[in-house]
């Protein structure tokens, strides 16, 4: 195979293959071509994510070596995509009853969901994580995406038990705003003892919700590393139980008389 | 830009950018190199795409034209993504009450859900779809690696409404097996009237889930243009209702007593 070919192709393979270890014996026998001629190949790619701000080569020597796709964002890249974000949401159109925001158009977009998706990952490629956890439903689609940048498995916890799921663990929790007893289940079969985990949610207000996912992970001896939503708002009523998450968005002054939204980043900028 | 960061650069822009018309003067004013070289990169992607079996290029000539990324499984690819899925399924310890199967480990897994979505948007890619429907919980995933493959929204629909979803339209449906009323919800912003729509969902007894949706989508003035189950089966109670699907596995004698099971191929490979 040529250079020009083997680009092609292997870009393409390690886009598909974010954060998995490729041999480069792997490459070799895969194009045709000496491990110097790939080491080349790999330099140029490298060279070019870079550039393209889509993250980054590593390489790890000796016998079990190889190189693995970082995927990061950088930050013009990802100041970019939340000032969009930012717009889009203060259209007054979206404001609903209670404070809330009519979010499922972004969230339906997969290109939006991707980008998200790679800006949560990218901040969390190095924790070791070994499965995103959220909750359904609107938490399901930026689960995935932070996943697919991971290479690491999704596990949805659900409210309603489901005979699909099999056995499962089930939890109560008081929610914060309104006061109700709920219930969250997850499928016994779905972690390991001590994964490491990464929760995963759209929208955060006291984050009940997210201390009701960690209350039922600490039943599977899971470690949760890290906690990211896409959108926090305050809660007039109670103040946060959660604090050690990272937010893309913060939507602020939601006035539903006037009509009026602000949205302002959130402390995925400052919290590096 | 070299031809060589010109290739990695390209590359992972039309892989990012499925089913979307690029002109050629955008790739010649992001890489910087006449229209003339843009169209031999092309000519070599194009070449090592096909030969990686992941798609291929479509150009359009005249002053709107420009080239697009049509993603595309080959039949080897296909064959042996269905075969491994078949192998996993064929499990015993899968086998739940009723005839289920436990799958949530295989839809948790973001590389295979990418290659099943793969899969249906490689058939569905000339039909236009407009957006994806799906329906909560666990066709979420399916839905949107087609979706993200065919470069079209997701739409979701619900068991029960939310605040979030704002004003919604909603349906009620009496399900196959159980003869229980049902209810559907989907926000009165989530299509447009006329548009061409694609149903996916995870799995498909009798049908009576997908029929509901296609009701649910009767409200919407869309055309349901093609229906994709991950898995079929049949219900021992009732006749399908559902004849025009597209399913990649089909689940066969669940033996609960004797733990088997056996799982083929769906109808992917015959109705081409």
């Amino acid at each position: 195979m040529k250079r020009s070919d083997r680009l092609v192709s292997m870009t393409n393979y390690l886009v598909e293959h974010p954060m998995k270890l490729i041999s480069l014996p792997f490459f070799s026998e895969k194009c045709g071509a000496a491990k110097s001629s790939i080491s080349e190949d790999l330099a140029i790619i490298n060279r070019m994510f870079i550039a393209d701000g889509i993250g980054f080569l590593e390489s790890t020597s000796g016998a079990a070596g190889g190189v693995r796709y970082i995927p990061s964002v950088d930050s013009e890249r990802s100041e970019s995509v939340i000032n969009v974000l930012c717009q889009k949401l203060e259209d007054p159109e979206r404001i609903l009853p209670g404070g809330y925001l009519f979010m499922s158009d972004i969230l339906g977009d997969p290109v939006t969901v991707k980008e998200i998706g790679r800006l949560f990952a990218s901040r969390f490629a190095n924790l070791k994580i070994d499965s995103i956890v959220t909750v359904a439903t609107k938490g399901i689609p930026l689960a995935y995406a932070v996943a697919s940048y991971l290479n690491v498995p999704v596990v949805i916890v659900r409210r309603d038990p489901k005979v699909t799921e099999g056995s499962t663990v089930s939890i109560n929790y008081v929610s914060g705003s309104s006061k109700k007893i709920q219930t969250m289940v997850l499928s016994k079969r779905s972690l390991e003892p001590g994964e490491n985990v990464c929760i995963i949610d759209d929208f955060m207000k006291a984050g009940g919700t997210i201390n009701g996912i960690k209350s039922l992970l600490k039943e599977f001896d899971a470690n949760v590393k890290a906690i990211g939503v896409l959108a926090e708002a305050e809660d007039e009523e109670e103040e946060r139980v959660v604090d050690d998450y990272t937010s893309l968005l913060q939507i602020k002054n939601v006035d539903s008389n006037n009509r009026e939204i602000e949205v302002t980043k959130g402390n995925y900028f400052f919290n590096k």
